[in-house]
């Protein structure tokens, strides 16, 4: 079984200024990879209607899942809904279970069901056809259209919502990732004889990392791929090559600066 | 005067997989912002030689500049020089003035210039008509072809050599930003106001976001746009307009969390 694939839409001004520093795309490029689900691009593009129409529709028939976050609050900068509503051409309409949902709470607080504004009635307009994305921490679901899920931006929503939408997706084998690294090794020194055994194991991904440490420099070889037989047996070569080569072999990632 | 525009490219499967959590976006979008050409969109790829180029000539016409970080070292898995050639239609074939800096450093190690092996070779190796982009930290350059500037994935090399070329791009009025923030707003209560004053305000770019710190939580109003007068005006506005609705406005970011 081959895996599904992914694109990831960072939806969001503040990031492409520098506003923000994205944590989302690291999330979820673990998240997906634990379920087989592998990431396989990512886009960073600002609020604008056209934009994110025109890549909506480039990236959603190339990849199994589109994931976007960024965009669905209520403020006038939030048009992540309203552009996945025209992309699929279909109409931007209350969806009566969210509608249901914030009503509800609404009603509830000190200024009653007057706090349900114009404003946050627009964060339960969603595409026709959208299936919500419910969550632990925010009052107002993400959803999913088609091959499309509409995250929000802040950070632990939308890790609250894909721990939701996670057990829903149909995955491939998860990614195995295994690591050796060597204080002292250089990329330049070590690279012909990776080269070699990154061609006996064509179905994996070996890479090589260069490293920083106050403790020294060094490289550290990561060998991703759906089979740990083949991780295991490329990272024992990597391995006995670092050895070859003078340099001491460590099992795993160095670790963190 | 308008801004030249900007899209940067970060190439590299570990940023994919989640192994290396990215910094040279947010580095990037905050040093071009600051001489003036903003980043628009950033696209994050794998290590495939087919995907490297046709991304590349999707991107260098519609932009002024278009960045690249990683991809540039002595491994395998380094190819983005070999794409940017192909994808300019010209040789890849040793850069002089690299070339001689490469191997002069390693004539001069105790493993003499068998030292400056075919995989570092590799790194002097660029597309006909590239300039170097020195750089204080990594003897290996990096380099610009037309719109194109290569730069190396790891961040503190990234940082260096964008400091050389930095000063070579001729940029727009910077990027001024201003903010006001409240603790105890609701970005439901703001977003009516808000989208008025950014209607009266259309060269600024209004965010609103939401902020989550164990003092509270608010909402952080950020005025961006060439003109300080009206990011200025703006944020007046929007402190007038939390005041309004009895919120207690304070000039600039939130704290960080």
């Amino acid at each position: 079984m081959t895996n599904p694939t992914a694109c990831l839409l960072v939806i969001g001004n503040e990031v492409l200024s520098g506003r923000t520093q994205d944590l989302n795309i690291n999330f979820l490029a673990r998240g997906l990879g634990s379920i087989g689900i592998p990431l396989r691009e990512v886009r960073i593009i600002p609020d604008i209607e056209e934009t994110i129409i025109t890549t909506l529709n480039e990236v959603r028939p190339r990849y199994d899942h589109v994931f976007t976050t960024g965009g669905i609050g209520p403020t006038h900068d939030d048009i992540t809904s309203e552009c996945v509503a025209k992309a699929f051409g279909v109409p931007w309409e209350a969806h009566p279970e969210a509608w249901e949902i914030m009503a509800a709470h609404y009603a509830k607080t000190a200024e009653g069901i007057a706090a349900f504004n114009p404003a946050r009635q627009r964060m339960a307009t969603m595409p026709r056809g959208a299936s919500l994305i419910k969550n632990a921490i925010s009052l107002a679901p993400g959803f999913t259209i088609g091959n499309v899920h509409v995250m929000a931006g802040v950070p632990r929503i939308m890790q609250a919502m894909f721990q939701t939408l996670a057990p829903t997706l149909e995955g491939g084998p998860p990614i195995v990732s295994l690591a050796v690294h060597s204080t002292g090794a250089a990329e330049g020194t070590i690279a012909e004889g990776l080269e070699a055994i990154q061609k006996r194991y064509p179905a994996l991904d070996l890479g090589s990392y260069p490293y920083y440490r106050a403790g020294g420099q060094g490289v550290a070889i990561v060998a991703k791929g759906p089979s740990a037989e083949e991780a295991e047996a490329a990272i024992a070569e990597v391995t006995a090559l670092f050895v070859s080569l003078g340099a001491e072999p460590v099992q795993g990632e160095p670790a963190p600066a």
